[in-house]
């Protein structure tokens, strides 16, 4: 939450079609996902659409009409598939253009004759956009309204991540708590552990198995904004993990 | 496309918390899109919802109307978040219980005593679904209308997804043909590749950028069904670029 007790929430939307084919492996929500976290933003949600403009056009209004930002990588290069930035000014309803603004800060990069149309193509910005700073290859991103509009390249986008955070508003950074179930599985606790999440509202809590070397382990997480809240809910956890773990020595 | 010459369309939706705190990254999706794209159903769609009801009930509903198949991943477990079944019973408006063939295949894994009331929640199923063979955990998947719920963790989903592959109807394959730009940079060729792209109306050309030992390396990709059209796609585009490349030599 906010100062004003509003909780600050995102979604982000990943474009391209290289993702749905499988040809490129998403990192970016991950990246995205985690920053979020750090800086007290609630990531509620996040979807993959292709380069096919009313897709992108769809998916983009109705996330930025439910939450307080929305991330979007991808698709804003020089070659034909990269349509986003047409597609965002198309949700938002307004002109596009080359940007002066951006026109100055790519133009430097190149010979003279180099600044071509392709190129000259990564400078077309939503009209009313802020310009985000990439300092890896100098074609910007941009935030318009609510929407903060990045490269799908992993480098760049963090880039632009840390330029556009400058501007956001930020809430009550989430803590989280990890308890190991130390090798309990996750159905000896499961009963218990809803016992202590129904009795521990003001924290969600949640089980994680993974399948490390032929074998399962599990880990409880306990999120919330309040530490005192997570500590009781912390507690709770381990003397049922304790409890339940004498319970397997005795016969 | 099918024997009836329709494409067969899919979308996943992966479920949970973890990947929208960043605790967990998501490996499933990018799995899923080189499985869709090697058995010939195209992935059109994905989304990432958290452990909440009526958010998955909502991003189910508008999948599943819209594409051949929706395949989602996670909350199949034993612990209180595990809510996907109870949510995906609700999205097609059917009952949900204890499956005796889910009971039948789960039991034998345990001790006596120990398939607890945590371990028989895995063993609910929404009526009129067919199970989903988990070799590794018993606890099953299922398939319900054209929906695959299938768990998250790595193996497991991936198991699961092979159980259901076999009733899934697929598509002609789609081919994809990768061309090395060979140090050409995008804006270079962007211009170019835009005509040869619109040329080539039958295939779909992809330019995608990577960030390697601190430069760009770039691919350009050819997508779509038919083998002559990525042959004739794949000759032009080796044309321009050596027509380009040509050029940059000359003064």
């Amino acid at each position: 939450m906010n100062q004003q007790g509003e909780s600050v929430t995102a979604a982000v939307l990943v474009i391209g079609d290289e993702i749905l084919s499988g040809r490129t492996k998403d990192r970016n929500l991950g990246y995205i996902a985690d920053y979020c976290t750090n800086i007290g933003i609630e990531l509620r949600e996040a979807r993959v659409v292709p380069d096919v403009e009313d897709e992108i056009v769809a998916a983009l209004n109705a996330l930025r009409a439910r939450y307080t930002y929305v991330f979007t990588t991808g698709g804003i290069g020089p070659t034909h598939d990269d349509i986003t930035a047409d597609a965002v000014a198309k949700a938002f309803g307004v002109a596009i253009g080359e940007d002066p603004r951006a026109i100055a800060v790519m133009a430097p990069r190149y010979a003279p004759g180099e600044f071509n149309a392709a190129r000259r193509r990564m400078a077309r910005i939503p009209a009313g956009a802020d310009l985000l700073d990439n300092p890896i290859s100098k074609a910007p991103g941009f935030r318009i309204g609510n929407v903060i509009v990045m490269a799908g390249v992993p480098n760049i986008m963090q880039a632009m991540l840390d330029s556009a955070a400058v501007g956001l508003k930020t809430g009550q950074k989430i803590l989280a708590r990890t308890v190991e179930a130390g090798g309990l599985p996750e159905g000896r606790y499961g009963t218990a552990l809803s016992e202590v999440a129904a009795a521990h509202p003001d924290v969600a809590i949640g089980s994680y198995p993974a399948f490390v070397d032929g074998g399962f382990r599990n880990q409880i997480v306990i999120r919330g904004r309040d530490p005192q809240a997570i500590d009781a809910a912390h507690k709770a956890v381990e003397a049922m993990l304790a409890a339940l773990s004498t319970h397997t020595q005795s016969p």
